[in-house]
């Protein structure tokens, strides 16, 4: 079942994103963000969660905060939170995860990003879970902090996913829920 | 559409939980539980969130938290956030929640528990969902911190939900995307 897995990675972008002015800045790490979407994707089976920040001392902390579960007390302590954290890799910008990632395929690594708005040639998650299916065609789904992904980001993506929608007009979730609910829509049930 | 989806609600307890060494304890409030399962269950058209803990320096704080973003400068500075957090309600004990949900509601309030390893007599997602048809009759649904509610509140819940599985035997998910799920299966899509 692995291989047929192992073909969707999330990536968490912390750049280029929008402040609530609409202003592009780089967010800082969010520790629940880490550990929430590391335990959703080893539990939807992914093999790989990038962490992307162009900041040294952020992807330093990202580092510290992984390590501190993975090596001595934390990995004694709690040794299922070890294995969600395993799949962590920290990188400095998309391009260098997109490269790990490719690592292993032969076919393209294809982004495919999230957000809470909709998009003109949006895909829905069924698109996407159909072209899952095939295990050789590997996707890596972005997901933004802050105020969302910047346009750019949106323009320059191989597909863009239809955002979540719940009940009504409301639509403000997390970026550990909004992975959460769309891992458990692709690989779930 | 609101008075349909009026007749679920969600309770987050603090205690009676486990902790890793299966002893009975009350855990500590978590900031980004009450953000996010708030921010989650206003999105799917939720009117109530019940956080219960039997502490009263906990419940002063989750009053606290809930203040900073209803009243003054997090209001103003993030009004979606006041929308989501102005569903909490915050209980000494399940009872006084179960009291606060039974209010316009003349059909009894049903517990519905949901956990991470399967119990006998369990119900699937798509029976409550069948069941949450009727707007009449409600249902609230318990979480539970920590390692996960006591045996007893297993025992004494009017149903027992099936714990969400992902691709393998890792099933390790955080509360805050557990919570996000279950409502997005409930009421999503």
């Amino acid at each position: 079942m692995v291989p047929l897995l192992a073909n969707l990675a999330i990536a968490l972008l912390h750049y280029p994103v929008y402040n609530k002015h609409r202003e592009v800045i780089t967010t800082a790490l969010t520790n629940l963000d880490v550990h929430d979407i590391a335990r959703s994707a080893k539990t939807y089976g992914l093999d790989r969660f990038y962490i992307v920040t162009p900041s040294i001392e952020q992807r330093g902390l990202a580092q510290r905060i992984t390590r501190h579960w993975q090596e001595g007390w934390g990995a004694a302590y709690n040794p299922d939170r070890k294995k969600a954290l395993d799949i962590i890799r920290v990188c400095d910008d998309l391009d260098s995860a997109i490269d790990d990632f490719q690592n292993g395929f032969d076919n393209t690594v294809k982004t495919v990003i999230t957000g809470a708005t909709e998009w003109p040639g949006s895909i829905a998650v069924a698109d996407l879970k159909q072209l899952l299916e095939k295990p050789d065609n590997p996707f890596l789904l972005l997901f933004g902090t802050g105020w969302g992904l910047t346009k750019e980001c949106f323009e320059s993506a191989d597909h863009i996913l239809k955002p979540i929608t719940g009940a009504g007009s409301y639509n403000h979730l997390s970026v550990r829920s909004a992975a959460a609910i769309m891992l458990d829509r692709l690989r779930g049930l």
